[in-house]
């Protein structure tokens, strides 16, 4: 018997030679059925794979990243077996998945793939998926997978099997098709309920534009058809939300070639949103014992060479300024400049934790083809800071920072969210990670002890750590359900001892301190660009750049509504008056489409008894009240950041 | 008889060849003993200058700049005439006036000056002064000149004398003192009444490393000793109260090499005071109409193209970072990203003026030997602002501006301001100014005009506008009398063109706006500069980074000082415990070192009565008063920005 071990520390005895799906029918016929791929001592496999010694097992399903990562690389197998039976001699390259969904690159010769062929495409796609063919490992010879591949005339898996050993090489078969392949794939097409192919683009063999142009093909599926029609929902919400659009519209920011691509320039509207996130951070910041700097966005080559910024990250980085024979870098990063002031004077214990935080701007190349919109560009504003602490306060103070999230998720509506973990692997101290050992662990174990006692939902990566300490990136889901990369935060042991910053213990010494990087509202670009799309561009009070606009019937009511006007300036509401002479139903469209929260309609009846009748964003006509009842809602509305109901 | 026009328009007639002097004397004894020097058809010339035509005349006192310039010219003389007859044989290069005294460049051979040398000199000045030698103008054939020199083995003067035409050449000789020079001078050494020389220093020939070093004394004179010893007791306050120096002991900037020169870091404290300057401007320019806007602090080589700032300003700003093939500049100033932004929408007349502000930083290159604490820096953070109207709303629009600066003046209590405001000269249209004479001549009224109705001291300065318009540069002084360069505004009616900036007239037609560059707190570096010596450190309590200091007599008392703390921290005052074991009265001397508004005492008395014994900076012990009347005094003084009294 092989003593099989499982996540919740279970072990179980079995006969050698039992396969993962039997290991996973003993536990329930329920896991059976759903299980799509295992890993069997953390190598992700084909549950068909049998198991001959002792080992760990793990089940992966649709619910999880591995079981989603089958799924999708077996439909791309699907989708080549449908265009090989119906362009005959297509030759495939590779086609793997995506974070949502795959795609395949093929050389179609001089045919080309329209949109009705998608159509086609996807029907024989659910054919062939309905026959639930097995998907059949097969391990082949080097010589005769050259034999198979050279006979067929296929040089692009040709050109792949070059770079495999003998004993390595293995094939997929799946109906009448079979594929070069390392797998692992799901067990059969029948669970491939629900497809669709999204798109069709160019792409240069192995990326190389001096090599040929192949076709791509773009896919998702899912295991039931209501998933996929979810996806197509939240798609076609994220086109009608997407941040350029509503960006434009909303007069928030806008980009010019002569200042160049990824640098926005922010608009009035958009620096009012700027303007309140900073007011939040500082009002947080503040009352959490933050101390605020401001540092310059240049520095000389030294300081990123004591940091070691350059030369690994130099290709992130601007290119240098060349000045009176020095080189002067723009910043891609706030804490060496940060690290410069906790040392600029001498501290002591009395001083730790010293927090200190900047709004900084910083600069970061990325190639113009990767630039989209504000999520990703050259010009970030960063919600930065950086806490100098002692190993005592450690604990304690990254509490407080995964509070501080935690606060702003509440404010914002940002119901799911997850923590990812990222530890060191102990075999790679010294090269990959800094050589702490003792330090790996007790941050390690405290940042974990941490999440769990603050019920944060958090996943753990192995091997994935900063050089410097153990990393927590933090993803969260807009509204319609698309996945953002907000923020990192990140426990540093190194940088205290690079920059030579220490502080006067208690008894005397000196200590190095440990330093935590944090910035939970990320930078203004992408959580602005996440917002848009969160709300669709309708901003609750307290953020949005127009709060309220006054909209009177006739130029008969314009004193009423200049005077309504600075009652509510006076009370720091943002308010405009619509005094164009439009009818109020024109008006009142106008003022929809941007997306003001209130709009108060001013008629003979109002001016009369002196209210306002209120039109609420979303919910239409709300009955009227005074000008006093409007102004303490309202002002309660903004001071308590309240989202929109 | 000739026609004297003087500069109240008033016209005398004179015998022709009266000099300037008897001229005076016509008018009035008074003016006659004070008159130092005149101008004849806007050139200054000699007091005995003769007149033979019709011609204007104005006379200088020590009370304008012609005058004083005169009087430190012919102080220089002086001192050389003490220095060749204590060191037979110097010879001396040029010996101009500065914007405070003159200075002297000398080869002394093998001579050194000391210290004690200075004495001597002063002495010896103060006897030839009382000679009441007259300053007699000689001119000179050249030959003659050169005879002389020659004769002398003066090669320095004889290297002038090369660029000297015939005709031009002329001495000036006081008692047994003859020098080269093309004056003017004043009457006589005994209108000289007060000698200061401050300092010795090294000067290369020419400015160039490669010549000889030459001996460069320092000095300055009055004509009186009251005024010599207040400029001495000034100089000595200003020592005392040097940015630097405060800067560093109050914790308000650090410089770090590896960041690099001119390039501050702002701590904590100075952060601070960054803010409170920041929310002034802000809700001032949030009142006055201004919206905000947020750019990139880099663009593109094309903008500054089109701007006109390449190739022209070049030298002035950082080199470029070459990207992609593209150069990207660090702004220099702010106006072309804001000429972008009122370029990206559509803009007509009912969105004019349109007044948009940014605190932008801008980089701009100095060089290092021209670096000084936070008053010459290579990162200026500048409250600037940039309004597009139309010429009727001019005159409107740039008087608010005034009124801005004068809301600050009283805000940070100076007194004393003059702005300056250069005009263009109508002989350089289309060259050295925008060919736009009926442009010029409207704003340069307008803006007088202005300047005149608001009661604002201000001098015209002849042909030294900016390209595009007339420019107001600030002139500040400080608490101790010094003067400071605060900001600059500017009318541009050539940017709205070169940028196709445009608006949609109420006839429907286009027009370009006129654009008003104003910047009314300077930058943060050099105002936190000037604050720190206009204040010298002890700021009012508005903008102190510690506004309040509790400190309990000893341990007992610590609860109820906690209790004090939480109290003045809830109402918004930034407020420490001064928590150690030391005796009272090393708490009260430490932190008046640290220049902090207001201690509160805490001992048995306070802690059962409920009180605070409170001692105010600069007043001592001030009585005791409740913990709420002490808060709704501090907070009056806070919201109402007060100034120390």
């Amino acid at each position: 018997m092989i003593n099989i071990s499982f996540p919740d520390g279970a072990v179980r005895q079995y006969e050698p030679g039992i396969s993962a799906l039997d290991i996973a029918k003993s536990i329930s016929e329920g896991l059976a059925r759903k299980v799509l791929v295992a890993s069997v001592n953390n190598k992700v496999v084909d549950v068909t794979t049998t198991i001959t010694d002792d080992a760990t097992i793990k089940f992966h399903t649709w619910d999880d990243a591995e079981g989603k990562n089958t799924f999708w690389h077996s439909t791309a197998h699907l989708m080549a077996e449908a265009i090989e039976s119906i362009f005959p001699g297509v030759k495939f390259w590779v086609g793997p998945a995506l974070d949502k969904g795959f795609y395949y690159d093929m050389d179609l010769g001089d045919r080309k793939i329209s949109e009705d062929d998608l159509l086609a495409i996807e029907k024989k796609m659910n054919e062939l998926a309905k026959k639930n063919n097995l998907y059949i490992r097969i391990e082949k010879p080097k010589d005769e997978a050259i034999a198979y591949f050279t006979d067929k005339g296929d040089e692009y898996k040709l050109d792949l099997l070059n770079n495999l050993k003998d004993g390595e090489i293995t094939f997929y078969q799946q109906g009448e098709f079979t594929d070069l392949c390392r797998g692992p794939h799901i067990p059969h097409t029948g669970l491939i309920k629900a497809i669709k192919l999204t798109s069709i683009a160019g792409a240069y063999w192995k990326g190389d534009e001096k090599n040929k142009m192949l076709t791509r093909l773009y896919g998702v599926s899912f295991p039931n058809q209501k998933e996929l029609d979810e996806y197509m929902h939240m798609l076609e919400e994220a086109r009608k939300r997407d941040h350029r659009k509503l960006g434009k519209e909303l007069s928030i920011f806008t980009m010019d070639d002569d200042v160049g691509q990824g640098l926005p320039l922010w608009l009035p509207n958009g620096t009012i949103i700027i303007e309140e996130l900073e007011k939040l951070a500082k009002e947080t910041e503040e009352a959490a014992g933050y101390k605020r700097v401001v540092t310059p966005h240049i520095a000389k080559e030294s300081m990123y060479l004591t940091s070691g910024h350059l030369p690994y990250y130099a290709d992130s980085m601007f290119p240098p300024m060349e000045l009176d024979g020095t080189k002067y870098y723009l910043k891609a990063m706030n804490c060496p400049h940060h690290h410069k002031i906790f040392g600029a004077e001498p501290k002591s214990y009395k001083d730790l934790p010293y927090r200190i935080a900047e709004y900084g701007t910083c600069y970061r190349y990325e190639q113009s083809g990767e630039l989209f919109g504000l999520m990703r560009v050259r010009c970030l504003h960063m919600n930065d800071a950086h806490i100098y602490c002692n190993k005592e306060q450690f604990a304690l103070e990254f509490k407080a920072v995964n509070e501080m999230y935690i606060k702003y998720f509440k404010i914002f509506g940002i119901d799911k969210y997850v923590m990812r973990l990222s530890l060191h692997d102990p075999a790679k101290l010294g090269q990959k990670y800094v050589n702490e050992p003792a330090l790996w662990k007790d941050t390690e174990d405290m940042v974990r002890q941490v999440l769990i006692e603050s019920n944060i939902p958090f996943v753990e990566v192995q091997d994935e750590a900063a050089f410097y300490g153990p990393k927590i990136d933090v993803q969260i889901w807009s509204a319609i359900g698309r996945e953002f990369t907000l923020a990192t935060n990140q426990v540093d042991f190194n940088s205290g001892r690079k920059f030579k910053l220490e502080y006067t213990t208690h008894t005397n010494d000196t200590d190095i301190p440990l330093i935590i990087h944090r910035a939970p509202l990320g930078t203004h670009e992408r959580f602005i660009g996440f917002l848009l799309e969160h709300y669709a561009g309708k901003f609750p009070v307290w953020i949005a750049p127009l709060q309220v606009k006054i909209l009177p019937i006739s130029d008969k009511f314009m004193d009423y509504a200049n005077d309504v006007y600075a009652q509510l300036r006076k009370a720091g509401v943002r308010v405009e008056i619509d005094d164009r002479s439009e009818k109020i139903g024109k008006k009142i469209r106008d003022t929809e489409l941007l997306k003001v929260p209130y709009m108060l309609v001013l008629g003979e009846k109002e001016m009369n008894e002196g209210r306002l009748a209120v039109r609420r964003q979303g919910k239409g006509d709300t009955g009227t009240v005074t000008i006093a009842e409007f102004i303490t809602q309202i002002r309660e509305e903004i001071l308590e950041r309240k989202s929109a109901e």
